[in-house]
């Protein structure tokens, strides 16, 4: 018998009918004896709904109010499933975050939780009842209602198990669990057993949506083992573990291929190289709020350098105007745009104890006739920026290449 | 300077328009240098919306967790009215029940406020700030949400204004006062300037939906001057106060004159006339939670009795099954019904100390051919059950007979 933590998202409580569906489901793990604490998402659609309200009123809504607002959302579904489990005899108890209380900072709209106190929810899982709890929400220490910003209720879930010690925290969610890619990118794409938290927050940042980042910080610092699974299919999902030794010698050298098309290439070419130059391009850049990803400099046989760097494809335009100016003060010779780039990422913890990984991913590139436009790298990652016309293509590669296409031999 | 409490009901939030229109309303207090406590319904429509989704899962709903959902929708109305305070340079807070503390029993879905802690609001209006509270809920002494029951925002209002000891407490709705009579019925029916607490509890337990009677009992016990106006035009409303020695003696006999249709009349014939008959009777219809109004009891002169009583229309076929083993079992001789009845009733504390007022009240009705079935009265008010058709006319008779029509002097 385990104490599990269950969080299902947005989708996964969208209807009623689905509320029951979820339901079913507790009231199942339940019934096996485990210790069930359930954390659910406002109803998919909610809380967009409550936004354009807000909206409606005020351009930039009071942040205070807007946490007042949205954690309705939350509230709602907490309310309806616990009338679900009751209806199918599972006796339950719904809490908000300040019921529970989830002690938040008081920073409205992305506050950070700061303690749990777990003593109402051990007493009702003492008496034999689910715990529901709104996730996404606490309150400050004034007793305002805060919200963890989007996606919080993963971070609830993680906190909750941390704070309960719980054996398990289990993500439902529209997906059945983490893939090598994107199975609509590569049919070949394979589902995970199991993913470390450094590889998932990875795959996160590339733009993987299964998991929010927070969570994943949250669930690797208090090592809270996480389960990524299906909400409308059984089956074991995806395990996110810290797998320090044991496993790691079993464990292929890269576990996914990440891509995203949301960025944009700017180059500034023809610039004096003197000290100092990259902060003055980048840094009227930072100040607009655009947030630049990889950045490559070449220093040229002239004695002038080209500075390319990727930024989101929707601050592209804004970006270039921007630098416009600076061409000028500079000296530089002009500054040229692409939006038809794409970024593929390689990422495994196995490439810190293995070499020769990049070249086998520039080579495989290459065989295709793909041309790599940047590249970084990190500990267990290597991003390439290619043209986008080509980004199936380099997926698809890739997943051969590093062995992902066929089952892994069972540990 | 005054410490103003306002409540506005659903309609007067229904849309994000109406909650500008009452920011505009309450912001101009402000502007005035009145403190202001602000409490609101929850936005027309929405919850029937949350009793729907419940409904959809348990025909019962779970009595705590429906206290959870339906008060989510007065807690959308305080952060939307303080954005829309904020965005006109008006400074405001919201408050859910819990936050106040609004402290109640637990009994759910049906709660009665036991004590409200007014140091939070204290500190914002000395702060300058307006103070927004979600009406129509609480929480127990174990922090659960409780909530007070349909119409409980009227009594949130006045239990505030109590508790701040504020110098009214002003009920916005979508009418703009008590009126003698309904306007829809006689077109001279006036606004009254002021009515005492006790006409307006019996004008309420009449029918006349402007405020909840709980909210008005409340008023009375705690002496919170009570006006009621409407939140769509302007005008001073009707003012609701104890109207003890001062203005008796200008205030005409009769207030107003009540009425509804809601009823239907049942009569047993021919009943031996034995002691306990009544409650021989009367018991299974209570058993049964129909609830039985006006009763009249004639004895025949043939050792016989008749006994006739009305109930809700809903009820009479019901109510008639019921009977029909009863008037066998106590050798009745038949029990008839009629719903083509009506209730027709005048109302004032000016009875009290005026003689004469039921034969004033019978001889106009017998002018107009409108022959009485029942006749029931209290200290302040006298009901007549008659024949349906005739409604619109014994209540225009009424008014003139009354003085009701002409503009009362100025006092």
């Amino acid at each position: 018998m385990s104490l599990l933590v269950q969080k299902y998202g947005g989708t996964s409580v969208g209807t009623v009918e689905r509320i029951e569906a979820v339901a079913d489901k507790v009231a199942g793990f339940r019934a096996q004896g485990h210790d069930m604490v359930v954390v659910v998402s406002a109803m998919s659609g909610e809380t967009n709904r409550l936004i354009a309200l807000a909206k409606d009123i005020q351009q930039a809504p009071d942040p205070r109010e807007m946490d007042v607002l949205v954690s309705t959302g939350e509230q709602v579904t907490i309310a309806l499933l616990c009338m679900a489990l009751k209806k199918r005899g599972c006796d339950a108890r719904s809490y908000t975050g300040g019921q529970v209380r989830i002690l938040t900072d008081d920073a409205h709209t992305k506050a950070r939780i700061q303690e749990i106190d777990d003593a109402n929810m051990r007493a009702d899982l003492a008496a034999g009842r689910v715990v529901v709890v709104a996730g996404f929400q606490g309150v400050d220490e004034a007793g305002n209602i805060t919200t963890l910003g989007r996606g919080g209720s993963d971070t609830t879930g993680v906190a909750l198990a941390a704070a309960l010690k719980a054996d398990e925290c289990q993500i439902y969610t529209d997906v059945d669990g983490v893939y090598t890619t994107d199975p609509r990118v590569v049919d070949k794409a394979r589902r995970l057993e199991q993913i470390t938290f450094e590889e998932m927050l990875e795959m996160a940042s590339l733009g993987s949506k299964v998991l929010q980042i927070r969570a994943v910080e949250f669930a690797g610092k208090y090592n809270v083992p996480l389960r990524v699974l299906s909400s409308f299919a059984d089956g074991p999902g995806t395990l996110i573990t810290l797998d320090e030794e044991e496993s790691t010698m079993e464990q292929p050298v890269v576990s996914g291929i990440a891509f995203n098309r949301d960025e944009a290439k700017i180059t500034l070419a023809g610039i004096p190289d003197t000290p100092g130059i990259a902060s003055k391009i980048l840094a009227p850049v930072g100040k607009a709020n655009v947030e630049v990803d990889v950045i490559v400099q070449n220093v040229g046989a002239d004695n002038t350098t080209d500075l390319t760097f990727t930024v989101n494809r929707g601050d592209m335009n804004k970006t270039v105007d921007l630098l416009s100016n600076v061409v000028k003060e500079i000296g530089a010779r002009e500054v040229t745009s692409d939006d038809a780039i794409a970024k593929v990422s390689i990422v495994g913890v196995g490439m810190r104890s293995h070499a020769g990984v990049a070249s086998t991913m520039f080579t495989a590139l290459a065989e295709e006739g793909i041309n790599i436009q940047m590249i970084t790298t990190s500990e267990i990652k290597i991003s390439v920026i290619i043209s986008e016309k080509y980004l199936e293509l380099a997926v698809r590669t890739l997943h051969s290449a590093f062995g992902l296409d066929a089952e892994p031999a069972q540990a």
